[in-house]
């Protein structure tokens, strides 16, 4: 299985009045994960929607043990979960500097024609990125 | 059970390239239910942080059914769906315009020493908060 | 002169660990305030987009006097500043409950072919809208 | 004259729905310019706020030229362009991945106590600083 590792320096825009990071930022930097694992994979998520197809989130589920700081750096790290040709879950775990534990989560994926937002199946449309995926994933 | 319901006027800021609703943005959508919904029940978050306390979110669970566009309203409704005292989870329910259901989802929460991000009981601290929210959760 | 005024709740995502909104954020504001004199006027941003034309900003001058605050609402005041048939310039004035001004600013604008980014002349493309520009504008 | 440069990788969440960066978005990149600038003049933004001293923005200037894009790299450069020993004026330049200029801007910045929001003086309170800036501004 392949994890990726992305550093993150928090942004003081990122922050919200309790003086921690704002819990809906951190969706971003699972983004950041999810593109970082994908061009470990050998692609980009910008070539897929050259081509037509997006991807978007059909559901997250984050748990926040501990908030993360402005002055911090945020260590992400992003693997496939599981996959079913269909559908991708990607999993994180967050760190901060002092190595604790900020966050666990999932974030489940498919894929769509740009135009109607109409299922397409990643293995008939995009077969290299299929067997990248099966062969990575977590139990792969 | 109270059920709140919150109309937002979809922010261009709130699109992505996509050509809808970045997902992260529902959570800021979630929160302006709860606020709705608290104030509803009598109370104010503000007053809360001025008196010292916290409300940090502790897990999110989001299901995206259907995306929300620029130039739509969408409805969205919060409640209680569980609380222990300690830890409220409340419930959402976003439709576009159109009626259809774009989201459900849940976030959990508790109550937080402002200084030391130590927990505190909502029934000890808040005691009519508590009991505001025994009566008015689902199946309360 | 036509000034739009829109009442924006601010959202606790808006804030940042200085207690206050970020500053960022009122130019969403700002953009709230446009899409409502739009809509004063008769039109909808969002007509002008599905007709394949974009109206990007080509520059912003904001003026910050005081910060606003989660738990307060802010008055936006929108109105033409001035317009020449191609260049569109928004005036702002924003002021908080106790009515205290807190920001004057600027934003200038264009209308582009949304393929090319390419400058259109709103004048030739929607002479609707350049009418009733011209007679809103600021000394129009 | 120091100048900062800072490498930005265009996030998603930065896009909208023309397809480009969000005019807010930059600056968000200009305050990650500021925090490097600061930190190669051998301080720390975060420590400032510890010892109870923010620096709020007062003014900002931005001219938009084209768009950045998601995939690209934005390149944001960052000096001090004027410093009055109250005042502290921010200049910036950002270039995309083919080296075309994006934007050119200004940011004007205060330093106030954290509690009132009065204004201190910097050559009084943060004497390294001042003289860091005096000696690095433009026609320093």
């Amino acid at each position: 299985m392949l994890i990726n590792e992305a550093t993150i320096t928090v942004r003081y825009a990122e922050t919200d009045q309790m003086g921690v990071v704002y819990h809906a930022n951190y969706l971003v930097w699972c983004e950041i994960g999810r593109t970082g694992l994908i061009e470990e994979l050998g692609f980009k998520y910008a070539d897929m929607e050259k081509q037509g197809v997006l991807s978007p989130v059909i559901n997250v589920n984050m748990t926040y043990l501990r908030p993360a700081k402005y002055g911090q750096q945020v260590t992400v790290k992003t693997w496939i979960d599981s996959y079913t040709g269909v559908r991708v879950t990607y999993g994180y775990e967050m760190h901060n500097s002092l190595g604790e534990l900020c966050l666990t989560g999932t974030s489940e994926h498919v894929c769509v024609n740009a135009e109607t937002f109409r299922p397409v199946k990643i293995k008939k449309v995009f077969p290299e990125w299929h067997h990248a995926y099966e062969t990575n994933k977590h139990n792969g």
